[in-house]
């Protein structure tokens, strides 16, 4: 079977060099991160710009990524199965609790935000989707890492960075977390990502009983904790969804 | 100059494929539909799908759009200078207006939608950001079509479909419109995309004087005109916004 196609596999580095980082970089900065020659970069790059993938800055002649791909991510969401499947359990969730609901998968070793719902008060809120949260620390990752062997894996081998004094990050703790999760079935974060914030998440599977997805409610510790633990009730909400979700994705009710 | 990278406007093309119509489509049918040998297409497929721009259905073993299009749509907003300029403007027209508020930029032959606000109420709203709205019969089109030359070339070149019977269609008529948005300053679309729904839109210029993007404010017909004509307050408040975000991007006041 032949390899990949280098040109492809070049261009999709490129696009992740201007997705992380500087975010507008010039031709000289791209040939030499990836270490092409410029020439090579720059058919690419115009390529890319052609195709609406990239826009070239026209002050300072600089790359960043284009309009294209927010259409294409869009087109991605509204083929999503369990974004679909979870539209509504996650709206009457954020309903219930009073908080912000997030939907996430697991994509490149963190946690990707495929749905967001705003906590229902009238305060000023930042639209997560397409977000990377990290697998180690969330709940959502917590419950991806505890059920998905995929992200079990990746979640064992990365470098798990101290985000917050609280975020656990030695190897035998971690797994003893995980074991927790398991036995519990659900997930915490408790100041492990954000100051003063926390997180319940409970995992959903699909009819093939794998973890497809983890679903979260996120706020200020003040309300989703209660003398010193996660609201029991809350807890509760956040399963109830989770497995809401799972049984509309066929998974089996035992 | 050499001529653009053959596997790249491939693999571009088969993204574009599987973002319109079916959405889920086996390895023969993307072959079929961009003309290519089965084999030159899974060797693309199966790169993509690496990177994370595909995902195969394991059930059906058909192709979808992956999940690294979401995150890198999310990053091309992230660095997106207009909409991090109007973010607080068009939060402001929303309460101000009481109305779902849309940031839109010129994407092929259509208006990108690149910022929503939801409408002040507890209502549940599907969020538009990243998709296509149509550049002839939306008040943001028209804003755009007016001002900017590349857009006004587009609309007048394509098919103007009725999407209702109050779109208009016809080269004239749509050429008389866009005087108006000219003489007047703002744009309107009242039922001429979604029975129902009306709109008032203004455009946002940059430094370049150059018109990057327009904002509308968008609602029921009922709430949005008032005797038969577009709430003076309204169009005030929209025009307000745009003048807002242009004067922070550079533009003159004159």
């Amino acid at each position: 079977m032949p390899g990949p196609i280098q040109s492809l596999t070049r261009a999709a580095a490129i696009l992740r060099l201007l997705a992380g980082g500087d975010r507008r970089i010039g031709l000289s900065d791209v040939a030499s991160s990836l270490g092409l020659a410029k020439g090579t970069a720059h058919g690419i790059l115009r390529t890319l710009q052609q195709e609406g993938f990239v826009e070239q800055d026209p002050a300072s002649g600089k790359y960043q990524l284009g309009a294209e791909l927010l259409r294409l991510g869009n087109s991605y969401l509204d083929v999503h199965e369990l974004r679909a499947r979870a539209l509504v359990w996650t709206d009457d969730l954020a309903r219930s609790s009073g908080e912000a609901v997030y939907l996430g998968v697991l994509h490149q070793q963190g946690v990707l935000i495929v749905h967001h719902v705003f906590r229902p008060d009238d305060s000023r809120q930042v639209l997560e989707v397409g977000a990377m949260h990290p697998l180690h620390s969330t709940a959502l990752g917590k419950a991806l890492s505890a059920y998905d062997p995929v992200a079990h894996g990746q979640v064992t081998d990365m470098e798990r960075a101290a985000l917050t004094p609280r975020t656990i990050t030695g190897a035998a703790d971690f797994e003893r977390v995980l074991e927790l999760v398991r036995a519990r079935g659900w997930a915490s974060d408790l100041e492990e990502t954000w100051d003063g914030v926390a997180s319940v998440a409970a995992p959903i599977h699909d009819r093939r009983r794998i973890p497809v997805g983890a679903v979260a409610v996120t706020g200020a510790v003040e309300r989703v904790c209660e003398d010193g633990d996660f609201r029991a009730q809350l807890v509760a909400s956040v399963r109830d969804c989770a497995r809401a979700v799972s049984r509309d994705l066929g998974a089996g009710r035992f």
